[in-house]
């Protein structure tokens, strides 16, 4: 392990602070700012690194300490014992220094200037909006041109390769890439949009990531984003997404990206959006096929046929995918520049409060849910993305694995029907190793009662 | 009377305002800020006009009203029956435009998004920076040349291209201007450097103004000032200018410019000053001579021979000043490195609690003044700064004036031999028709108890 | 008189200059160019001085050395004992080192790499494009906006400050000005722009100068020109004006301003020319309606009422100067347009060949001279012209005055009516004190033969 | 084969022409300039395909067609029948169209502005430099970083991923890449550094290709080169190279590679040179080590051990191999300063007459070589490069095969021992497939007389 002790001075406006700020910043105490801000810091600055093991890589820089100095041109930031990978010839690399002052912007923005509504509504539209602001991710001098991406992590070779041919052809034609920050999915149309863009002479090309405290840890935003903003937690990212963005590719995934497209087709159903462009493919290569069909299977016999109105799969065609986004995005500038709604910020699309309040994937929570046919679309993909919500918590993350060890697997209740087709779907994906589970072994983390 | 309607289409980041944001500037009740916002945003609209008479003025555009849209690539601002100085060929001047969104910019981000403490200290100047800080005013790739230029506003026509000539010497070697946004003095320096300036191709000149919601209709900032700051009020005003500042140049001007003085000196004084450069010059042509001659004896008089090290005072040649301005700079520049202080806010100035809370000027404050000469030199110069404040708003001021109509003149208290030396100095600036007032009726709103 | 010794390092591209031309530069022997190169940078070194002798001026700085070095980053100058008035604080003023660096480009670019076509023709009008190009004055990205102020340089204070408003006026419609270099009418109209720019916060707007080594030493370009271009000879110089300026403003002058106004006159007179918009506009204040009466008589009288379709006259009303000028430009920029023409070079403009001809003012060209009324205005215009151009030089010119001296006055043939109204019109100039003459002992330059 | 008719609008400075240069370009006349400019826009339409056999590309747009109008912003160029993957969405890429200016540029500088010398010399070092300058590549404001990448065209994968590794090292550290335009070698240092100076936030990065007529159209430049300057013949192309380069890395290649190797080190060996440094670094992965030892002991074994201080061999080790350039530059910067010579070009170096003067490769001047070992190694040297310049020639340039099929093989005379060894060295590379040769058929192109 290398480490690298190094002085950074600051450039540029971001780096005034002021003597409240610095001590907010480096109060180590219950409330104060210290943890977080090391902590985001060195995800950061591992970057570079080329491993999936994050808390491996996080105790691997115990030691790792960062400072600020008040100087006479600014602040600067120190760093102690800080990860080599970072480094070239002594100096830090300029993405990686610019992402490090991105986290300190936002933690003091957040923790330090703005007050976060506690109830869902339009307090929490405008919190989000905010926030974006401030880490001047809202531009107003660009016409409608941001891809958000979404789809899987560790997705096999040749759909990450099928994601940079995406990305490369999204680029060709101008637009941006926004994407969640990790591997996989979340890298390959960076990749591919930055070769585009260079091929386009085009400087001002924007790899925008959106992360929160929570996982940047886990997936350290990689050096070719350009723009980073940390959320303060994954119901703010996911509106930050949609609010951003101004269509959407997902690219195969797990049990995660189908959660992700509930949230999405969720608002796209609520009755106030209908009319509202918002361009949505699902696209991936050959090997991908099953994967949408099953999804697609689910969703109109779930939500009705007329779901598919509001989004179209492709299988191969990087350049109609990129073709298909272009033509949305059209759409969508039309309908805002005739509606007087911003381009950089879709301040007319409602989000249901039921998507836009945390879910907290408990056994009463999950016990909880109305899983049956009978009711509105609406509502049942609302409760769908929550059962969803908890399978992915149940199945990778650490308080869930927990409280499936402890108490059982969750009980879902509804029509046996529904219950066995998503236990279907699951299967199936962990049949495609889509899922990062003990293939051996498996327990599933729910059962069905019906 | 000209009256022009247009929309403003925005440009750049700051008009990217929230839901939030709109309604409260476009809020008429009595919390809101409409009122505030229109009222600035007038006086702005006025800066191309050439005459004093502020009110008259403002009567004359009562049915000004402003408005704020949301649009596809922002906020667009609407004005209805907008003065038509402002407005070339149909399209309002660009220099205008720009302070009409600073404005839009600072009663947002002070009336919305900061909390302005309630007693002195260190939070106010946290306050203070934060404010100039989002209106881009501190700037960390630049070396000190901040000169603050301050003087009268109705003063002589030499007088008047002595201030240009200063300002066209400073310009040229590199040096802005910061000054109150006003005429006279406040205008000469500006348009003086924008000469040298130019002439050194120097297109990042800064005009800054920095001004406060109360005086702003009476003193409309120039066209030349390209970057414009509200402060709350006068106090923060005041705290600004001597940490934004790196230099200070004090030219001819009435008993509100004494006032100045006493201020500064009384910072300067303070022992936590010492040893800490800041170049002040006093400067005027030949018929200032004896301005600064009375000024400088009082100032001797009352706190000591010793306090002529805290400024010099040149009478013409106004390359000299600006030479001798800019040697001053270049100490600041060694002592701020050496300190770890910033350039572009000098938080090691300790600015004495009495001269950062506000004086109210009522019979009881000014009668309350210790003006005795046997009190320390740091004591005695903040009530001399009080008194002056207090004749300053007896003389002019609307509120003041009423009171002294109310209840006579204030009773200023002390040792006789410097209530004559006040008195005396006065007089003379009277004789030298440096204050507005009417001569042959003047009435001194004070009187002196020994 | 003060001297001062300095390097100055070179920046940006210009400055590349290849061993070849180094040498050229420096050579001192008979075709080399370092006296050219020497006296126009000595020139463009006093262009801060305040005097209207040139000749003195020159031969206070006969020590004057310049030197050229090869250096890492490029071509380094180094002055020896150049004129203290263009350096402040020890460092030569940037608007003067551009200056400077424009001269080192033209006379290079001329004598080094050009082949000056000998006849008139198409050759001269490209080899005119060729100078403007390499000087980068030919800009694509921008839509007509030059206007071109002619004008005497020794005009009346009232006159001068006429001659700012209407340059202010311009300044603040986003219009440029180019002129002759000079001061007077060839300065006011630039220092009134530049204020109108700044209030624009137009930070591109451009102050051409266009010169020649003939009279560059006599008229220095003053430091507000951005833009100094040095043609070859009078002659390209005027077609220089022509080709790249969109509209052009004719301020009050003397027998000069005559000249150049038969020059435009007898260009827009040709055939070819019919139908082309070219915004022609004598403007001045009240103190000038004569000057322009007078003018106006003569044109009408010798080519015809129709010549008052080609030029406009007000007299005062900058303001609407400006705007008249400005929508003679869109005209232009449709004409052009319409007509696939360069809106930065007018190629479509056809200039009569004995209007680009030079005309020497001997004994012989000028009793030559056919001044009958009785031929085509097109005839008649060319050989006013060249009338004017021989007395110009025999009342002002060393050459023109050394001939007068040895072999008497010119001889004028022609219609007496004509000749009469000429003669009546330089009277009438030298009475309004237009034209620089002993007036006690003033004996013409010519003589009338009926 | 799809095609695409479009005209393509000019934006920036160079594309302002003269009525002369747009006729000398579409003069199809015999001393005309169109099918010079047809065929080397065509080639550079072409950078986009991925092919190897330009002949075939070429035939495919036998009705391309070229022409430039006159627009009222500049010049614009029309296309008929271009290739279809130089467009995306009906629109040229931008890169491509950059190229495509830079093709106008150059033909038209070289051929209607510059007079190329006949004799080899100091004046042949000015017209490169002309050339250069004019193509703004002579960047003034840069410290030395341009590393020239020499090697083969069509080289292994696995070395193809090497040169990408050793340009992603280079990019990370700041320094730009220049090659001669066409795949392989040439292209993988660009694409590598294109992703360094994307992580350090460098978007001023240079690719440089230097291409010719001759060559453009088998190896077009691809995409990513942002700016290419085409010289008028391959000597000059040579020479450019050495004087804008700071530094070169050789990775592996055939016979060439060999060739330009003797012309470098038969530079750097004349005695003028000495004590002047030169990065060069022989690089390549495990795969090279062979090709590379066998260079070396070729060149020690006829130049002396002593031609081992000019080069250095490293395999594998990217990060290395652009520390070993990074420090060599830095020397080189160094010295630049001490000896007063530009940064940006070499004039220092000095090139013998004869590697400037071309050598035509007949039967004659081959036999004439004296190919002893018993001379001065920088003449020895010299002859070498010729003798490779005929067997690179006689085995795939089109004259010298024909040449080769109707007088048989070249005759080279001298020590057996020394023809031995180039004959052993060839064969290697045949063996290691690094020539584009018919394996099962191959005769030499040479015959050895003792």
């Amino acid at each position: 392990m290398e480490f690298v002790n190094i002085k950074l001075s600051p450039r540029g406006q971001l780096e005034v602070l002021s003597k409240r700020e610095v001590s907010q910043l480096l109060d180590t105490s219950l409330g104060g700012l210290y943890h977080l801000y090391r902590n985001c810091s060195l995800a950061v600055l591992n970057s570079g690194a080329q491993t999936d093991d994050a808390r491996q890589l996080l105790e691997n820089f115990q030691s790792f300490d960062i400072k600020l100095l008040q100087q006479d041109r600014g602040i600067t930031i120190e760093l102690i014992d800080a990860p080599a990978t970072a480094f070239v010839e002594g100096r830090i690399l300029n993405g990686i220094r610019q992402l490090l002052f991105s986290v300190l912007r936002d933690i003091l923005y957040v923790n330090s200037h703005l007050a976060i509504p506690a109830e869902a509504g339009e307090s929490v539209t405008n919190a989000v909006f905010d926030i974006l602001r401030n880490a001047d991710v809202l531009k107003t001098d660009s016409a409608p041109k941001m891809v958000v991406c979404w789809g899987g992590h560790s997705i096999l070779r040749s759909e990450y390769e099928y994601t940079k041919e995406v990305g490369y052809e999204l680029g060709l034609r101008g637009l941006d890439i926004c994407t969640g920050c990790g591997d996989g999915a979340m890298k390959g149309p960076m990749k591919g949009a930055a070769i585009g863009h260079a091929k386009q002479r085009n400087k001002t090309g924007r790899y925008l990531g959106i992360s929160e405290p929570g996982i940047i840890a886990a997936e350290p935003p990689n050096p070719i984003i350009n723009e980073l903003v940390i959320m303060p937690d994954i119901e703010k990212r996911l509106e930050a997404f949609v609010r951003v963005g101004h269509a959407i590719v997902v690219f195969p995934g797990g049990a995660g990206t189908v959660e992700e497209i509930l949230y999405l087709i969720g608002i796209l159903l609520h009755p106030d959006n209908q009319g509202m462009p918002f361009p949505l493919v699902f696209a991936g290569p050959e090997t991908a096929r099953d994967y949408f069909q099953q999804i697609d299977t689910f969703l109109t016999a779930t939500l009705g046929k007329s779901v598919r109105n509001y989004y179209q799969i492709i299988i191969g065609e990087p350049a109609r995918v990129a073709n298909l986004i272009l033509k949305g995005i059209r759409k969508v500038r039309k309908y805002r520049k005739a509606q007087d709604d911003a381009y950089y910020y879709n301040w007319l699309l409602k989000i249901p409060e039921d998507m836009q309040t945390p879910f907290v994937p408990s056994h009463e929570n999950l016990a909880a849910l109305d899983l049956s046919l009978d009711q509105p679309a609406a509502v049942l993909v609302a409760n769908l993305r929550r059962a969803f919500s908890g399978i992915v918590a149940g199945n990778i993350k650490e308080q869930g694995i927990l409280t499936i060890e402890e108490k059982g697997p969750f009980q879902l209740h509804g029509d046996p029907q529904l219950l066995q087709m998503i236990d279907h779907m699951l299967v199936s994906f962990i049949d495609q190793q889509r899922m990062r589970l003990p293939l051996s072994d498996y327990h599933a983390c729910y059962e069905i009662v019906a």
